[in-house]
């Protein structure tokens, strides 16, 4: 990689913590030019608004959320034993860019304001429906779930406890919000989706 | 109430709508000069900081939002249903300041922020998660809950999913999470919860 496109990657990088833990009207370009270390102009040599490092910083930022979500879930075969895994790794594995969940921050800061990162946000939890859903979709051709239930419905309210219980506990400073949250999503999975399996 | 009084109390009501659409980083001088028609010093005459005027307007933001949650309450005598119907409110009653959730606006850009208005928000959830665990309490004392039901565990997962499922509603600009989870939580009451009534 070039230099130049080195200096551009550490720019998102160091922008993706900024904005993920102080939104992107909460990020002023001093507080970029001092993440950073570069002046104004080494940072718009690169970026030509705010708009759209931000924009840039979040997709990194999901990244980063993504592979902590889907870590290792490719080695479990059985689909409720995935989602519950994908759980697992929301609650107890760290995401590289500090701040909480990109999704949630920058849904909640941009549902009344910035179209484009509101844009960002959306596909991103879109892509996460997608990616559960097909878990959810597998399970039910291979008969580990009870036909009848919807992949969309399901894992959307996975998502939506879990993001809910992550805003909860980073208020209350524990994690009893967010493990809570984890007993009873895997209850549910347990005692209402879970098809059990016949021995053979 | 004094002429000053109810500029006082007008400026708390637009400032409440701007700050819980917007953010309190998102809300400019000039954003709620324009929200009240008064210049600058017509606002600092009444707040000596943005901060002191955001403070205000989210407790008035928050008290709107309690009205709604709480709307009806008293009138349902059985417990399961008083938080069936606190659901319903959440999911089906507007509150009076538009943008959301201001617990969990405030909260989302507050946790990595400004520490007063992360100290309102960590209060509501408090206040918020106490008026629920006096229902569910009372609820056990009058057998319509199973023992063993911990109030702050179980209201804590309700207003962690309600919340999240908001967040996916104003991403997903339909209420589809909010009915998902408003229709998951009603059966989970209903089967894990409630303590069945013999007959008389």
């Amino acid at each position: 990689m070039s230099k130049g496109g080195k200096t551009r990657q550490r720019i998102v990088a160091e922008a993706a913590t900024l904005f993920n833990q102080h939104g992107f009207e909460g990020s002023s370009m001093a507080d970029l030019m001092e993440a950073t270390g570069l002046e104004k102009g080494g940072i718009y040599r690169h970026f030509s608004t705010k708009e759209e490092l931000a924009a840039e910083a979040f997709d990194y930022a999901w990244q980063a959320a993504t592979d902590v979500g889907m870590h290792d879930l490719d080695s479990i075969p059985n689909s409720i034993d995935k989602l519950k895994r994908f759980m697992a790794n929301f609650i107890e594995r760290r995401p590289s860019v500090p701040g909480g969940c990109p999704l949630l921050n920058t849904a909640i800061e941009a549902d009344d304001g910035n179209p484009v990162l509101r844009e960002r946000a959306r596909k991103a939890l879109q892509q996460w429906q997608d990616r559960l859903s097909e878990i959810v979709r597998t399970g039910l051709k291979r008969k580990e779930i009870r036909s009848g239930v919807d992949p969309r419905k399901l894992v959307t309210f996975i998502i939506g406890s879990l993001e809910g219980a992550l805003m909860i506990s980073r208020l209350e400073r524990n994690r009893n919000a967010l493990l809570e949250a984890q007993s009873r999503l895997e209850s549910y999975l347990e005692s209402e989706i879970r098809l059990p399996q016949r021995k053979k």
